[in-house]
């Protein structure tokens, strides 16, 4: 537990530093796949950076409730020792005598160890993933480190596979079914059967080797991360401006324009660039307004105002700060 | 999450009336399903009753980390909101503002819940089969409550089967398989995709709910247990003394007999015992010493006083102390 | 997957034979953990006997399905081989080859497979369960062997503990565990990704090897099974004949007897067993009949009839003829 | 299970239809997420396909083994019945009588069929997957159908979302978890607990229920998929002809060139494209052979033959004969 404590931490400081590193890159917000609003590239390693912390909340409160062991005899009732003795020899250990137990200590404690390592597995599932979809081919806008000499296929001399990040969402499925095997055993007989002990052989050692593997991997991934600015700015270039359509919305509204008037607007001009090409913001100043007789509440000038990312630079210096991390690197 | 809290303290302080009330009421204790040595029917319920005060401590700790909402926008970075707008927002929903979020909440809050209630499960699971092991014909210690009225079976009318700690043995096993789809729904894509959605309508409801249900239904089976003391003390009285064996062994060798002769003494009476009937003590008072020119270091009237449950009874106050149940009730 | 095979046809006829050697040997059965009707010993193995032919057909199919193999090339297309290439490769590995496939073989076959040997551990943990409750020491109708020389415990001389099966329960839970996994690994992207890999390295082996360990240990459990006869009939014979119950009171509907008047009449003799003791058949015989003016339909002598096992043994006879067990043995 | 069946019927017959009708629609292969060989859109759904068949025979398989019932009384006995009165039973309700059974029918029966429907979800998980990774902004290459006057986003008017095909990767979740819900229902104690019945009353319903909306969801996304041709040819035109690397280096050895030259002088050529822009082809013919004296064995126009896709439509066409899937469409 403690070796894997230690590695999360180490990997929580590598978030940290890319979240600071690039917490003005701007860069694509992507949701269900599909372009969405723009967000920083540093925001991505923010959030996952708080996730680690509360997963190192949850491994210190499992690690102390784990701390304990016990020498009561048979049935826990120190028929042949003592809670002196048994106190003796805990100290020798490291561990807190249990308060209470029976032949064993209680299996809710190594069912909460296994759960919470599953919960890490799915914070490192999730970062894999996201940078297996920015190695995409097609998005290219991160690779895990590429070890020199390394063959990305030995028929393909080109490729370059993200194979690390891809074996850390494997493993996460294994951490996630050895908790499964957790919570079965917690059900002893009495008091006590011995149905836990061959699994806990397997998956005690697994899920602790796995999980004390896999971060060590990510902290490798993610301290070599190879960042590809351009491939950045050009992926929200290609949006050509369509991105900033909810917030033009947004300010259409805060400046007058009933919602069903400005939606019909921007979508038409939205149409438009998608459909005929062109960029977004020319494409709205030469949209007519929708209403007889009126006209667009908000000049050209104020609409590229809303366009620009100088409120987003300003919101991601808030959300680092809120967080509590300082940031020495910035853009 | 609140109402499962409450539900989980009624619980706890359920099994702790029990524990106090069975304090000093001695009863076999049971490794693998066979007679081991004795301990008291309140020790099952202080073993139960610490469980659920772990459980408790990792209940309100996952609801003080699910108490965060956000109103950041369509990936979290406030482009149509402002950090002031969601403090409001969720001062009225009662709830912090997540430190930094995507277009939601990361889904390593919901796993963490969902884990907790999987491990909440195995205690009820644990508590509800020994119930059922106790309410065994062949056992008969200890039964879930009978409504007056309610038909054991429309065919066989003598039985009274233990059909609520079956339904809570059962579904427990629904919480431990929706935390496997939390673990799942962690990993979404980008900035959101909307995976998760559809499986928590189902396992989100349903685990909550089926938590709660469960609690309720063995606060109804603890409080209104009926536990068999003549049962407890005839199959106690059943093994004729044998559980005291390890004991036996155990003050021999604190007497001065090496292990084997002791153990070779204690095992030939024993099997006595089994083999022709008789009572222990009686067996092992005839029994000659092993040694040649030697004999048992110990007295009838000293190896009796190592078969009666004094000691036992000490035993039990020392460990409510440790627990800080105080015992109003004793026997 | 053939050793498993192999491994699993032993084992059923292990079943077979214990089947046939205790068809006619009446004892307890339980539903609930409490005493039903009675059933023979050698119905219990024939269950067990007839899901292994279902485990057995399982484990064929997917076996079948499984033996496939591929030589297509990076995508699946014979860029750079041909089907006649791959059909040679494959005769030399026994396999048939894919009819189609991407860079891998699809997983849903490794999932079935997993899913089956899930399906087999359900099986091999019901039964060492079985066992474990049978060997209880206030059951003590059959126990696993026990070798020679072996200790049951160190501590308490007379404890012989079923921890075969208490083992074999155990990894049925890490069988089930890896179906998991098997599952998720399906979706791989496009035409193939690695994260299924290292997870097959340990879940792929582990289940192979330990549903053979499982299986190999179980045979050894069925084949010495020590059965306790003499308990056997004691257990049944401590019911004083109250498992009768139900089908006293189904003959006496079929003799005219309203089914609300018979019930009364089973009851009250039933309760009197219970509260004063004596048996079953006396008190009936003694109880007045409810209806004023009317008898039982039945005599002693009939209600005697139904109080034997000369029906429940022509009956075992029947199903051993329907599963297609000869019965050479018989009582 | 029937409804299910027919459902993953119509469902393959849309998958057929769809790869019949891009059989010869070349695309880019996509392995780990990076581009590879070309392969055939009507391929990925010929491999669907061919997964739906296997689906459709362990489905048939489960519900042959599950169509049967029992009439055989409180353990299996027929003690107040007759297997003569539960054949005309079971012919009534359209089932075959179990061969034997205890109070109720072997719970391996139903594992199976959540563990086939868990298989089943694997598949659908892995076809909503592709649709959302083709889907993707910077892919673009099919959509799931857009119903008219459908909102992508309340927000931003230019998305849409693959909602449908997200719906379904994580419903796929819910059933693999049922599925291990039901195979620890299995072990029920002695002749039945009812410990499964409060799970099956949610984990049949739900999963049977699932599958069935999942399937008709898919078939909806399938029959109505908006193919891009346009985009699929311009993102394979992406490449420049690096996605023929493996082919010419095999065809070079085939001619007789050492394998390290031939690899290096690719490889070579590759770095130039992928370093100065170009195309592969005219690269290659550029490229000094590294050998001293000798010179590339293979002329431009033979190079040239391995770039183009003519004898990847022949083996898209030799797969689809082996498949059986006759094509009336060809391009």
């Amino acid at each position: 537990m403690d070796l894997v404590i230690n590695d999360a931490e180490a990997f929580a400081a590598a978030l940290k530093t890319q979240a600071k590193r690039h917490k003005h890159l701007v860069c694509l917000g992507r949701t269900h796949g599909i372009h969405a609003e723009p967000t920083t590239f540093g925001l991505k390693f923010a959030v996952w950076w708080d996730e680690m912390n509360r997963n190192l909340d949850r491994l210190r409160a499992s690690r102390k409730r784990l701390s304990v062991g016990k020498l009561s005899g048979a049935v826990g009732t120190y028929s042949e020792t003592t809670p002196e003795l048994e106190a003796i020899a805990m100290k020798h250990l490291g561990l807190e005598p249990a308060l209470v137990a029976t032949q064993v200590l209680q299996r809710d404690l190594h069912a909460e160890a296994l759960g919470v390592l599953a919960v890490l597995g799915g914070t490192l599932e999730k970062i894999s993933i996201e940078i297996r979809h920015l190695q995409r081919t097609e998005v290219a806008e991160a690779a895990e480190p590429f070890a020199t000499g390394q063959k990305g296929s030995s028929a393909m001399p080109h490729k370059r596979n993200p194979i690390v990040c891809e074996r850390v969402t494997g493993l996460s499925r294994v951490l996630r079914s050895n908790a499964g095997v957790a919570f079965e055993n917690q059900a002893l007989w009495h008091e006590r059967d011995i149905s836990h002990s061959s699994t806990e052989r397997i998956v005690l050692a697994d899920s602790f080797v796995l999980a004390d593997y896999m971060l060590a991997k990510m902290s490798w991934v993610i301290e070599g991360l190879q960042v590809n600015e351009d491939r950045i700015a050009s992926n929200l270039a290609s949006s050509r401006g369509l991105v900033h359509s909810a917030k033009i919305l947004s300010a259409l509204m805060k400046a007058g324009a009933p919602r069903n008037v400005a939606y019909k607007w921007v979508q038409s001009a939205a149409m438009k660039v998608l459909d005929q090409g062109g960029d977004f913001l020319p494409r709205l100043t030469e949209e007519p307004w929708p209403l007889e007789g009126e006209k667009c509440p908000l000049s050209g000038a104020q609409l590229a105002e809303h366009c620009d990312t100088k409120a987003l630079l300003g919101m991601a210096d808030v959300i680092f700060k809120r967080l509590g991390i300082e940031s020495e690197h910035s853009r």
